[in-house]
């Protein structure tokens, strides 16, 4: 019996790297985006009955697998509240270094209020360049205000 | 005597606020991008020698403030590990919901690496949108893949 | 120099006490809310202008201190990330024991997403019971669901 | 042997998802709402005797385990301090950032004490809206004045 | 201005030190017990009007002091999570070696609720004995039971 | 093969819950009161050679088992340094609270020194009260002063 | 007004460094060991009358000064749960190395207790060594032995 | 197959505890000390070929044990930065409590330097003494000054 | 099924030690240093997959451990924050004692930025010494100004 | 009065930016490596009296601090247990990915033991490069074998 969803997890991992996927050909097969695809195979997203079965079957997943897709999972990827793998923790000192300057020019630009990390999408590409391809990534976030009452 | 860079941070703020400058102002006078002139205003950033005296006339700093401007500053601009200000909060949650799947399309794109944090720009804007206005933030950094020796 | 605007928070509350005002006083001449009143002189919450001046006037604040009280603060308003004060650890409480069983029953009837903690409005009044008069707390946010692309 | 309550939760939560049961169905089965019913199966409340077989019928659970949820639990449902999951973490959120505000108020209302975590009750309802249902949370728990002795 | 509870604190400790008082004789003066009332003078408590009164006159405090001891203070008395002190740590240490204990025996005389640390007084005595004087403390709470809904 | 004593007290508990022991019963097979008992059983104290063997008939336990039940244990009965469990927390509250007002009130009445958690018993009964029973602990530690040298 | 026993013994470190005194010296005034008496200065023991007299007249402290070193301090002496001071960090690694090793050995003599922290001495002395000169501590403890009831 | 050292001293402790060996009968087969002894099973030292040797045949280890034992393994024997054990805690306090004065008279006999816990050795013995047997430790370390460069 | 890297690298670390290879050895099999191929085997880099080959060669491992050495791992090598193993404490008291030194060292050579530990390579040596070997290590990391945008 | 050493930290800190002097000047002063010179500075190292001295004159510092410069200071320059600056945060990194594997290979050449981190230097160089510049640094410490006793 699978207990827990980071089973379905590392199932999806270890199939997709003695098998041979990438991260697009599962995304075609769902149907999304390559990052909204990942995210949800990694355990962030809810996929729709239909998803889910498709990446079962590219998969070789069993049923009981194919349902614990379809449950919105216990969010968060990473193992601590600091990351330790440099890829991650980059983004975790963007959010350090430049987290008051965001806060600031949203404000300046919106008044108070957040950006949305739920009604949200992101775009990653490899952008070239002479003295050395670069990672561009397009991150859009509705703004919410604060309501007020 | 000023004794450390959050003191000349604190000034900056406070007279931004009670003069009522933007960052977009500011970041005139420094002559850079609004994003780079409000991090390095916050302490996360050093400036040059003209930048900071520009800045330094425009909100009456002192010399010694003036001075401390110039110095490369102990970065890091949030008060906790896990941010409390919703704002930026939202950002931490989505290193640590997208961590995971930014890294492994940044590696399946690029390979082993890192996307620099330090080689970096980023570029905020408002876009317009039925449904509510949007921010957009697309950032750029040079991937650096891990030397083998 | 006011620096900060916990500062601002800590004149408010000093004046409250001594000079005995109450936090609905408060909110009447603010305009709204007692709660989102309370919120916001805690520095949770910024003011608009006139709000800011009416709360400066019945307070006796300078005008640097309603400067700062239009400014978006920097939010969260605990010393610790569990909270040692009893009757606010019952909330930390309530999260950590039925947070959950909230999880569980917001995505049974909405599927995947969140109750937006900004679209969000709260009611706190008194219910008065044989046993001992109750506290009924309403709270009301805007679910988000979680968009795919 | 079954040796901790965790586990009859897991099995509770994989049986559910695999035979697509909703926790309203579950809760008719208890007799109760589906708040505490969600809450007890996740290991934070004690069922009596025949609330246990009860759900132990519904489900196909063992002896064994519906002896174990008849036992007082060690309570607390979340992995870490701070939630990592957002829609969990919006309310801690509303903790940090109103916290102080509830504190506030409840003491202007009632004088020094707390509002129990434990002579409570939750009722959690879908709110229609033209600009977005809404998530509506009523939350009632006793007054407990601090004894002076 | 007072703009903290804990600097009345401060100033009620170092008057007693360089004065000479006890907590017994700030106790009778307050009128009710030795633990309530040096709680009460610790910032855990909040006082009434005549108990502040009592104590400022004893103690030579200002106005505004007295003012402050009349509000419900944000508790919690201790620097760090895991007290450092010896004294304040062997109770810390009870609970951890004795917590499940006091969990089941509690649970198996009054079935699942907690013991209140609000409904509660305490009371601490010398208990003479040949092999050395011993501290014996009598804790009475009221038993509150979880409600089901 | 058994490899830790935590193997031993969930077999306990386990198979208390399924038999329907309780710790009264326990207490009366080992012949000391259901306070120490209890913690023995939870891996807080060591037994004798007779005690272990009492348990281990009572409970069916092995002789591996019961070799182990002789052994001091690591002690340290909470997964987390401020418990999560609600009753436990109000213990923990408790030393918050208090903490400082037993560290004044012991130094008061003995000088410098501490109340021992070794050299400790504990009592907990049940208080009939018409307003709701409550629960009474006795607590007696040895003082020990602190040696000069 | 002096309002905590930290700022004493920053007085005390700052006039022995300036005034060019030893802590044997100080030791000698006190009339006990150096280590008793080091710990006393450094905030860590209550020094009697004429013990703090002594002190307070050799290093010309205030007689407010004299009073707070009376008084059973809040003890603990280090900034942060892990020492980040090269010597002090050395001896944490020796608990958290030596900690298991200290435990079984000490249990095999003794049976189950502990060593006291309390009726404690320490002697700190140079050993000379051709390979170098040795530091050789003396740790005497009373062994409480766990009272069984 | 055996994947980490903690497995081995997990057997060790188990064998010693069903088989009844004490520490000094395994130190007398390692010939060295009972303190190194112990601290080398339980997974603190590295042995070497021949006392891994002696160890395996004492206590019925198998081959690939006996390898295991003869690696440098990752040190540090506690669960918790903090230990929860009673008598483990004690060396934490004299640590807390005494470690600023242990800084001091190093310092004030040794110059700038630390006490090795490398070049270290250990001697625990039985102090027999009328009030109560005390646990008597001598702790030898070569000291190091620091390297001026 | 292999479900992570960590797996595979006790696997290298187990035959490694069983079967007797040094680290030497498997570097040469690589082809590449020591210190990169340590780094690779303990699950810190990607290898190609001729070098995944060879070491899988080596050590007789699987086809699926083999595909997993050519996946980039999530790295972070130590189970703590602060690391409890002496050797690697004093690596990170380097950086705890040395941090801020080769901060402004490096910033008064090259002005703001970093030193790439991406870009990197490390050689450890022996040197000779008669008063006792030392442990050279070369660390070259090349330097990342901050980009201004 | 100075009554810590980070004041005269400050001190150095703030006058060597306001008066535009560099390390380098100041080591040529003191007499020593650029690297120890400046870890003097910043309350990591005691001075001599004539190396304060001479830092004293070039920086007029009051005899005050001249006489805090000679004392052996609490050490650790860090204000978090993880670095937040990104400079100092990539050593840290450092530790957590290559800490194994200097264990492994410190351990495999030099056996049990570590690398001193007192007996130690280091030496920092700008090393030349077509493809960017690059940071060089030797570090050397002795081994120090375990002790077997």
């Amino acid at each position: 019996m699978i207990t827990s969803r980071e089973e379905v997890t590392k199932m999806i991992v270890a199939t997709k790297i003695t098998q041979g996927f990438t991260w697009k050909q599962i995304a075609e097969v769902i149907g999304h985006s390559k990052e909204w695809s990942t995210a949800a195979c990694l355990g962030q997203m809810a996929m729709t009955k239909s998803q889910a079965e498709a990446v079962g079957e590219l998969l070789s997943l069993s049923d009981e697998a194919v349902a614990w897709l379809q449950i919105a999972p216990y969010k968060g990827s990473l193992p601590t509240e600091v990351p330790t793998d440099p890829l991650i923790y980059r983004w975790y000192e963007l959010v350090n270094v430049y987290g008051t300057t965001l806060k600031e020019l949203i404000h300046e630009e919106f008044g108070d209020g957040i950006m949305s990390a739920i009604d949200f999408s992101m775009d990653l590409q490899r952008e070239e360049n002479d003295k050395g391809d670069r990672v561009s990534v397009v991150m859009s976030g509705k703004f919410l205000p604060y309501k007020t009452y």
